[in-house]
């Protein structure tokens, strides 16, 4: 297909659920499944109380820049996670230490959630996230579900193509998706190819510090990075990565990038490029200490594939890699052990900016092209060798044997599903369970709420021979990706720790006081069921006055140590909220710039006289 | 019950807890309910694909600033509307208009929607949301679920009591929570009875300008107002309110406000205020026309009611308003005919601040008094007669006959309830057939996200002559109260309508043009599947080149006439994103203050090109 008939066969969805309804002769059988087969989904999917759900899904939350939790099978919405985003409901981005982790940014681009991994396996203890809209990456401490560490990424344009691990959390990997100067630095688009780049940031994580590093950044080609993944097993050392836009175009993408019959896979010996590094053969740019493959031999390769590749998915044993054509109507399966061999007779079709293009036939091992399927997007794995790749304008996933290329099942999805997400998916041991597609258009599949429908998820049971649809959740935008974990993995906390050396802690009542140092007033309070105690030796415990222009930090601990019982703290008037959940201390600092008399309210129902749960603050005037 | 011991028995919610399984024999049995009842609950909750839920609910996300909008009964969340709070994924409060609309605020307490009335029933035009935190009111399309304006009140505190409606939506009512002085000027709260108040605001709202004005407002004395309900049918002219904290305490009022044995219900005849004002008997208040009940006879009383009241809710026919005790185990049904008559014949106890106080035993009709019954909030109705009221302390809710005060059925809610919303529950005609509890306690109900859980949500069946528990749903931090509105109501938009005369607006690829005034440089720019066009003429049409320094005005309209095709538009490394929907003009508009080349993206998955939506913004350094 050359680019404008592929163009002109994607150019609405309309189209897509028309091949939908040619292909599918089970397409209509949803709407009217038997009253039996209803109650049948219904019984899996619903969790009675007393009973939890089997597994958390962790999704993206796409342009809000948030975490969405997900139970699975239920489908229902446990909880939004701040990462990228300040959020008055919990109070990130308004206490004084998520507010300096944030610094001025207001919004995130969350695109690929990553749990951290032992030995190729979720191993449940951080979640890794990327800001594609603001170049950097975030940790989330699953045993809080609170952000820990943000991190700003030089260099970047947009780090879409991560996060992806390695099998040991080694590495947190962020390929750039827009080719920029480095540094971002102005330059024109009529010195593309010359000046604009592509970035890898190569992150490490510190679980013990809960702090990111930047390893090192590998300087690239101006083509898009679109997706990747790390290899498993006998491929832990590499990583792969899709690209598009190997045309250097500049403008109308939407055609001039889809000119190339085949685009390239990148892979990466990630050990060499460590290796590389300690030996000192980077420069330093803006602050990174930046890798050049014209500079390391050895280590980056590049491997054609089908034109305009989405995703690439390395098998549970990690002896493939599989492209997702995305403007081509297949999968194609990458054998690691093929290009190892390739590499090492040194039989390159080509090079192009010090990277060796190995010949695709030396490297393909099949390619899989159900018929009518369009639109390939993304693979994911069950536990009995099987992968299932969504098709986004066809609208439905496709169930194939990896070793045979075998076409299992077909079901239709509601509709254009982007990635979809497989119990414990991305491991070295799938669970076969559960799958859920990722839709992009949910069109008429819930209660409408105006012009812009929320997105959509289908889950399907795989666990038998045929998928089995069984019913579809809405979420707000956009789950890009998400991973399905076993609820057995995260090991939540119940409490903050009560921890007597902890900085500005107050544990009783009675040492709750206020210290006033030249114009900063600082109140180290306590918050419990149900008042505020700010100065206990105070005529009015807690009320709190200060004069106007006065710098004021209320340190506030929650010496209610009962889980879920999590206090609030709004400042009427004064457009300030933050909370302290059980055994927490946070702070919350500001000018207090205006004079008058400002309530201060618990935001956060805790008991049966949370309303009576209030003070004051007295500015007095200047 | 003296204030100690009450804080005694409700110090925890183990203790509530405690309370519900000593009360309730059948507390036990949902852990252990048969197979058979849970596939029966599992078929009345299921919606599958190709069917909708019968109804929204329409929840407040409390301190998130949000509104939530679910689906009854599947309990699926379909969307976030953003109202007080900036939100990324909607591009709400970064697009000029709504960015202008927010001002500075970057959060709300969001308490208590309401979907505009017309004779007592919903009539799913708009919604109506308090902000606690900032003292304002906004106003939500429900044809586009978009908020469309929100206005600062002057001289509130707090204006937890709102919003409710008059039954033709003459008046929005919002009554402040927390006493201030007029305009929150400073004064000491040693002058606390003199100087401080409490204030009612009674906003309008013109449907077709989708605009709030501030009629008038009521100050009374600081006593805490906590919620309010308009009469309805007979009862029309009236609005009632509780009332705590009339013992004027200023510190500790856990322990100080809970002295008095009575609290007070406060009724205001808004007919005779509006009247008043038409008059001119009003002053003007840092710009509102202020009502005083001294100067105005005959509109405002006050009936005594059992200490510390929460809720109060006037019955479908209109004929009663019933009040939930909160610190006393009771529910009081007050007969507005008995209170019309007490005014009639002027036998009045007492008077407060202008206010007479009609007696006790003159206006109650009946106490009823559930043994072991803790902590009434609020009472909702059926179509049946009967009122359920949910009990906080022991964790249950409570159906009772209006006429009789005869309960008739208990049921356990997992945990501490605040409100309760019943399908079509506040409108002169219920449904009868669903009532979500809204508890403030999650515990062990869903896979744990750490020290603070979801809240939870309990769907009960409430069409039978039992109320029959059926399942739990988490929600984010935190609906306090929602309606739950019968989907025919609700006439959702499927485009912005195509409005040639609409300013910035530009239908045409061939039209997208930018103009330079100055320093201004304004793109009048179309989005489509799959490209920008911000300059139909240009080389790269999907580039534009600004000098640093320059304000940029992005003037953007989505010409993709297909209902839930949005797209997003984001600027890399600059924290700008917003959307359009289809058929939407939108405007960013922001300094271009950093020199360099930005990649602009579409942030909203379009189409099968999506990823090639994209262009760059390029800042020539000064």
């Amino acid at each position: 297909m050359n680019a404008q008939r592929i163009i002109s066969a994607v150019v609405g969805i309309a189209a897509g659920l028309l091949v939908a309804f040619v292909f599918f002769g089970d397409f209509g059988n949803e709407d009217t499944a038997t009253s039996a087969d209803n109650k049948s989904k219904a019984e899996k999917v619903f969790v009675p109380y007393g009973e939890l759900d089997d597994y958390y899904m962790l999704a993206s939350g796409g342009h809000s820049g948030q975490l969405f939790v997900y139970g699975v099978p239920s489908m229902r919405k446990i909880r939004t996670v701040p990462v990228f985003t300040p959020d008055p409901a919990t109070g990130y981005g308004y206490d004084k230490e998520s507010k300096e982790m944030l610094g001025d940014y207001t919004w995130g681009d969350f695109h690929h959630p990553a749990v951290s991994e032992t030995e190729g396996d979720y191993d449940g203890e951080f979640l890794f996230a990327n800001d594609v809209g603001n170049n950097r990456v975030a940790a989330v401490d699953l045993g809080i579900f609170h952000t820990v560490d943000i991190m700003d990424l030089p260099n970047m344009g947009g780090p879409h193509a991560g996060v992806f691990l390695t099998s040991n959390t080694e590495y947190i990997a962020l390929p750039t998706r827009f080719a920029r100067p480095l540094g971002g630095e102005y330059a024109s688009l009529d010195k593309y190819e010359e000046e604009y780049k592509g970035v890898v940031s190569m992150t490490t994580f510190d679980k013990k510090k809960k702090e990111f590093d930047l390893a090192f950044q590998i300087v690239l080609p101006p083509w898009s990075y679109d997706l990747s993944d790390a290899g498993k097993k006998d491929s832990s050392d590499w990583i792969v990565m899709t690209t598009y836009n190997t045309e250097f175009a500049t403008t109308n993408l939407e055609i001039n990038a889809s000119q190339n019959d085949r685009d390239y896979i990148v892979m990466i010996n990630w050990k060499k490029l460590e290796k590389a590094v300690a030996d000192g053969k980077y420069d330093d740019v803006n602050g990174a200490k930046m890798v050049d493959p014209r500079d390391v031999k050895g280590a980056i390769y590049a491997v054609p594939v089908a034109k305009s590749p989405h995703g690439v998915d390395v098998t549970p044993d990690g002896t493939r890699f599989i492209a997702s054509g995305k403007l081509a109507p297949l999968m194609t399966v990458f054998s690691f052990e093929k290009a190892f061999d390739a590499i090492e007779k040194g039989d390159f079709d080509d090079e192009k900016f010090g990277i060796p293009i190995l010949p695709y036939e030396d490297v393909m091992e099949r390619e899989v092209d159900p018929p009518g399927a369009l639109g390939p997007l993304h693979t994911q794995f069950d536990d009995k060798g099987h992968a299932y790749n969504t098709m986004f304008i066809s609208s439905e996933v496709v169930k194939w044997k990896v070793d045979t290329g075998e076409v299992i099942d077909r079901k239709p999805s509601y509709y254009s599903p982007g990635h979809a997400s497989a119990a414990e998916g991305d491991t070295v041991d799938p669970d076969g369970k559960w799958l859920v597609a990722l839709n992009k258009i949910a069109k008429d599949n819930f209660l409408s709420v105006g012009p812009s429908h929320p997105e959509s998820m289908d889950l399907y049971d795989i666990s038998g021979e045929e998928m089995e649809h069984i019913m579809a959740a809405p979420v707000d935008p956009e789950p890009h990706y998400a991973q399905i974990i076993h609820r057995d993995k995260i090991k939540p906390k119940k409490l903050y720790e009560k921890d007597e050396d902890r900085p500005n802690s107050v544990w009783s009542v009675d040492d709750a006081h206020i210290e006033r140092k030249g114009d900063e007033v600082h109140v180290y309070g306590v918050a419990l069921r149900s008042r505020f105690v700010f100065d206990a030796k105070a005529e009015r415990p807690d009320a709190v006055t200060v004069k106007q222009g006065d710098k004021v930090f209320f340190h506030m601990t929650n010496i209610d140590l009962d889980q879920d019982i999590t206090h609030g703290f709004g400042i009427n008037d004064y457009n300030l909220n933050f909370e302290v959940q059980p055994g927490q201390t946070s702070t919350l600092e500001f000018v207090a710039d205006k004079a008058g008399t400002y309530p201060i309210y618990c935001t956060n129902f805790c008991s049966a006289l949370h309303q009576e749960m209030s003070g004051y603050l007295l500015v007095e005037p200047k």
